[in-house]
Formats: C-alpha cells, structure tokens, sequence
C-alpha cells in the first residue's frame, strides 16, 4: 500500500462539479489500495474577492488579519471536497494548516514553513480516512497566529506534508499534461517532458516556468521526493520531478537540454557613469538588498580608461522598479554616477539542461540559433545546467522557437532522435 | 476602566460600509476609556451563501465538514473588522472560537459551550489591544474538531466570554433599539423595555420574543452578567437584561406585565381516542422523546367515562410535525388510539411579567380581554411568571394587542402610569 499525496488548484476546485470531480479521482486512488493525503487550495478565485474585500476595507491591510482572512479560503473547499467524498461513501476529514501541524516563522503573507508535525493526519489515515488539508496556510511558531506561505504555497505544503508523512509521491494537478519543454503557446511543437531532475525544475521554476514554484521543488529536492505533475482531466503519465531522471529504470538517453524557459516580468536598470572606484558597486547593491529587492542578473562594463567612469547594468522584478528608481536616486549624489536608464521592454530566455555538463558547444548553439532568428542580446547570465539571456521583448517568442529547434527538441525530432522512440 | 464586550451580528457587518461603520462604533468605545472584546458573526447572508454551495455538494454532509465550512463566514468578517480598526490607528486582532479558549461538546451544528479559556484573548486585552472574537463557533474538548454553536449562538459565545473575562457588561447590537413589550410590527404603541430580570427575558425567548436567544440569556442569569441590548445605528440606551431590574437605583415601579411575547412557528397534534389506562400517555411522550422531539405544551382531556378513552393534544415546532407523525403512527397499533390530529394554524400568544406573582387577577384580565377581542382560547399553559395561551393564528395579532392594551402597556399609559414619567 502506498501513501499518495494529491494537491488541486484553485481551478481544480472552482465550483460544486469541479469538487465533485476531483473527489471522484480521490476515491478512486484509495480504492486503488492507497492511502491518500490532499491538499487542496482556494476555489477559484476565492482569493482574489477575498483580497477585494480587504481593498474595500483597508488601503493596507494588517498581514496577520490579511491571513486571517485569506485563510478562510482554503477552509471552504476542504470542509466542500471533504463532504464530496462523503457523499461516495468514503471517510473524510478536512483540515487547516494548523490542524495539520504546518508550523511557519511568523512572516504573515510569506511565511517559510520551519517544521511539520503531522500527528493528527497520521492518525486520520491509520484510521483509514482520507485527510483533506488546506493548502497555502500553517500557524507561527511563536505567535500561533495564522500564516499564509505565499506564492506557490499550496504545492509547498503539499511537499512538506508529503516528507513529514514519508509518502512515496506527491502528485500536483494542474490543468496542463505536465512541464513542457517550452511553453506551448509560443512552440507548438513543444514535447512533455517525461521526466527532470530536481535540479533543472529548480532552474526552470527560476526562469520563469509557472507550473511548479521554485520553494515546492527545493524542498522536494532535500527529502528526495518524488513529485509526479499531471492533469487533473486525464488519467495520463504527467512530468516527474526526480533526482536523477536518467538512471532510474529508464531506457531514455539524457538530453542535452531538457527544455527552454521564458519570463517577461523583469525589467532592466542600468547606473550610467559609475565612478570605477573600489566599493562603488557594492554601495549600490547594498542599497537595493535593504530596499528588499532581489536583483537577478548583473552586467559591468570594463571601465573606459579615458573617462575612469563605468555602467553597471541589471535585471530585477518589474514590479519592484519604483522602489529601485527611488533607492538610486537618493544615492546619486553620494556615488556621483551620471544618471539611471529604465527598461521594461525586454525578456529572459534560458536554456536548461543537466546534460550541458558534458557538452561544451551548447552555447556557441544557441548564440547561433538567436543570431540567425535575428534575436539581439542584451546580456547574458550562466549556471552549470543555465544558459539565460536577455533579449528585447519582442524577441522572446522568436528567440525560444529558435533555441527550441536548435537543440532537436521539436516534437517530431524529440520521438526520432532524443527519446529513442520510446513512445512516452 | 470597564471591561465592555459587544456582539455584532451579520446585519451590523453585511458590507465593508457596514463594517468600517461598526469600526468607528468600537474605536469610540475603546477611546471613551474601557477595554473592548469584539464578538462578530459571518456578513449578511454568508452563512446562507455557504449551506447552499454544501447543498450541490451533498445532499446530506457531515456535521464535521458542515462545522468547518460555516465557520469560515465568521473568519472573514472577524479580520475585516480587525483590519478596519487598524485603519483607525488602533491594533486589533482576530481570534477563532478555538483561539478565543471556546470549548465545547462535539455535537457538531448545536455544541454547547463546557468551558471558556481566554488566555489569549487576555493578553491583547493586557496589551492594549481591541480582541475581535468569531462568533457561534467553538472547538471541540475531545476530538479538538471545530464545532458550532447553533441558532443564537454568536449571542451565547458573546454572553460566554463577557463572563469568563469577568466583563462589566455585554452589549448585544441589533436592528433595533431593543426589547419591546409586543412586536412593534403588531402593536404600533408597544413600548421600549428599560430594564427586564433574565427570568422574564427567558421566558420572552422561549415564547417567541426573537432577538435575545434563550441559551444566551441562560449564561448571563448564570453569572450574573449584565446584557444590554442596544441598536447599532444609534447610541441611544437600549434594554438593559440584569437579575434584579427594579431595585438597582431605578425609580422606575414594577409593571405587572412586562410584555406580550407571540409565536407562529408551533404546531398542534391530537392524539385522539387514547385508551386511559396507566402509562399510555408516558408511552407517547416517551416514542416522541426518542425522536428528539421537543414538546411545548400538553393537554389531556378529562375521560369520558363512557367510552374510556381519552384525548391528548400537544404542541411543538412545525418543523418537527412530520417525525412526530410518523412516530406516533407506529405505536397506534400498541397503543391503540383511534386517530390523529394536526393543526399547523395556531399561534402562541403569552404574557410575561415578574408582577404577576403579586397580582392574582392577571389571568382573569388576560382572558377577558382575549374574549372581548373574539379570540378562542384553545390551550393555556403558566408558570410563575407567564401564562400562554394557543388560539387560532388569525387571531394572534388581535390577541397581543388586546393583551397588551388589558395591562395598560400602551405607549401613552406606559409614560403616565407604569414608568411614572421616567421619561426613558
């Protein structure tokens, strides 16, 4: 018997036939002989009328009633989904985050869980229950106040949940077939992947692939469990999320790059005339981190010897641009740099492959590929597994589809000549 | 510095208007020098919105689940208030029943409350902090599963927690200004009541008299506290509930009556041709105490000695009639009665007043005036403090206002002879 842990998203979960579907799905794994742990999130768009209201209330809502409130989300689909199962005859029994023993810091909003104590799961499931638990939420340590872990949360603690409980595989529904080697949109000869490591999802959760967040995969990888992303509207193989994809049992040979990723929502800050002097650039990073910007990626130029000034040029969350602007600003006089160039228009492209490694021509290939679809670059980042680089935004699709092709990834070529024909 | 506890229900909170309005009410309060703890109930029509969502899902969920959906309506209007005290520049925190220390039985959808342990409610007291409480909600002392309280039950939790924190008073906010001797919608002249004793209001709730749950006025009589029911859209003095009305420094007299309470939700069953040996009627009542039934009034006719058989006719709430029916029609053949009889036409019309004790003639007034009116009295049951009568439900209204015109509750009289120009 194994212990299989389910997470549904919100879509999963919108109304009264979506709930009664997926319990539906749920019964039919414990019939299967399993154990079965949920984690479900919000309904829909729960969140975003509950975030209304607040709006309606409070121009700046307190983060401990914020999560007080956004909380109450979670409560309605479990306590729904948990009387669907009822209703087929089945034992289940919802949970909060609390109740599950999802123990957080006490960042209200976003919270990083520090310990999980599942007691009362274990015992619902030695009890033969389905254990249905609110996603997204856990409760402070110090405070016990009601947490919520922010973006991606409801995968992070269908992760967390499933190590503490030692299940053989956390199983995340979505409403695509699995991770994609490019977004499918934009390359419609994009394949599924059948199966990546922990380190290559980790870098394409970083580079702008939705479908997992960056911290669910993390923590996966520490307790080296297994994560299997598939449909919630077929029974199909999905993607899995494994340490090592390519040993396993499997007859498929690695590829050199497992997929490509893309993300607009960075924009470009460059510090025009910086004085080349030691300790100018640390001054301006300092500033930003205190600002609690996350800078991605930094370019400096060499320093032109007649005017002993440099730019420093780098990419961060566009969102976070104002608050970067103003920073530099108030610094300016100080440094004695020229002046600040914004730009929003432009895209990160990245390729991303643990078989990089051992193939030392990839990026010559892909500069290639970007140079012939006429894609510019603007600057360029790299990791072990990584190449990114950033193009102008109206290059991003062109420079994927280019990139995509040049490493035989195209859905034709991938069945011929990357998975041997192995008709996965 | 008081220790002041206010109950808002859905009404008072139905909107974020209403809420930033109820904010306002609270912050005055708090300013006005007295720690404020906050009991609200879920906005509007929350609770209603929510059991129809369960009702697609399950034709009959789990009380557990049930319990678990509903108490996300208080969590949503709890942290909204918080976070519109914020806005005023006050700290607030939302507390759950379960955070609040509400311990209950698990009888999930009308737990009873067995033990109230505010430590944290306490401490934000301690801290200078507005304690903003989930109404009707409670967790379970065995199970720790999240329970509700039933109809009334934000009332009951208000009433809990003002004694457990030893408050000063509990106020209940509503809709209107406070307890009436009739219904104004019936009897347009029907007064405001000043002060009522907990065995009159009591009784008032258990004949009909909707703003004050019987349960909540149990509490207080139990410790002594004091309830003022009071209007949310004004701040005029409302009806003060206290053991002893007439004695604390009012120079206010004893009316006889205190008011005329009336009730439309009750039934009638006949059971007709009942053989009058010894234990049949223990047997009825016995069969319809199995099917938790809640009886009201009982009478059984004296034996017509010719026949030796008997009828019994009780009352009890409409919405019970079909089990008790059905019971009943199980043992006729054991019992052997002849037939049954229903009525759901009739109507409760009872008198209430501590007065009563010391003035013997209130039933012979009460009876004539019913009489002059044209109203048939068809049962009549008393207690120390109260006699009710059933009469047919056209006659109700006329009942309660020639009732209430008999013992000179009138507006004008009220001010001329009963209050003695109190004036409040």
């Amino acid at each position: 018997m194994a212990l299989v842990v389910q997470k549904y998203g919100g879509s999963s979960v919108a109304d009264a036939s979506c709930i009664k579907r997926v319990a539906q799905r749920i019964v039919a794994t414990k019939k299967a002989g399993n154990d079965v742990v949920v984690i479900v999130s919000a309904m829909g768009d729960t969140t975003d009328e509950l975030l209304d209201l607040a709006e309606q209330v409070s121009p700046l809502p307190p983060g401990r009633e914020l999560d007080m409130l956004l909380t109450s989300g979670e409560r309605i689909s479990m306590a729904l989904l948990a009387m669907a199962i009822a209703n087929l005859g089945h034992e289940a029994r919802s949970f909060t985050g609390s109740q599950a023993g999802v123990i957080t810091d006490s960042t209200h909003g976003k919270a990083r869980i520090i310990d999980v104590t599942p007691g009362r799961i274990q015992e619902a499931i030695d009890q033969g229950h389905i254990a249905i638990v609110a996603g997204f939420q856990g409760v402070s340590q110090d405070t016990k106040d009601i947490t919520t872990l922010g973006r991606g949360g409801s995968d992070t603690t269908a992760v967390a949940l499933a190590a503490a409980l030692n299940a053989d595989v956390c199983e995340i529904y979505t409403d695509v077939d699995g991770i994609f080697t490019a977004d499918p949109r934009i390359v419609p000869a994009a394949q599924q992947i059948p199966r990546i490591s922990y380190d290559e999802m980790m870098e394409m959760a970083a580079c702008g692939a939705k479908i997992l967040h960056l911290r669910c995969v993390e923590y996966a990888r520490r307790f080296n469990l297994p994560i299997h992303v598939r449909s919630s509207f077929s029974t199909k193989e999905g993607t899995w999320v494994v340490s090592d994809p390519y040993t396993e049992g499997t007859e498929m040979e690695q590829p050199i790059i497992s997929g490509v990723a893309h993300d607009r929502s960075e924009a470009k800050i460059t510090v025009v005339g910086v004085p080349d002097k030691v300790g100018e650039a640390a001054t301006i990073f300092k500033t930003l981190a205190e600002a609690e910007i996350n800078i991605d990626m930094i370019v400096q130029n060499v320093s032109a010897a007649a005017t002993g000034r440099t730019d420093i040029s780098f990419t961060l969350p566009t969102a976070d641009s104002q608050t970067a602007l103003t920073s530099l600003k108030k610094i300016q006089p100080r440094i004695g740099f020229e002046s600040l160039l914004f730009d929003d228009q432009i895209g990160k492209v990245s390729l991303i492959g643990a078989g990089m490694r051992s193939h030392p021509g990839v990026t010559a290939t892909f500069f290639a590929a970007l140079a012939d679809a006429g894609v510019n670059i603007e600057m360029i980042s790299t990791s072990e597994i990584r190449i990114s680089v950033i193009v102008e935004q109206d290059g991003v699709d062109a420079a994927v589809a280019a990139a995509h092709r040049a490493f035989d990834l195209d859905a034709d070529q991938v069945e011929a000549v990357v998975y041997g024909g192995s008709g996965r």
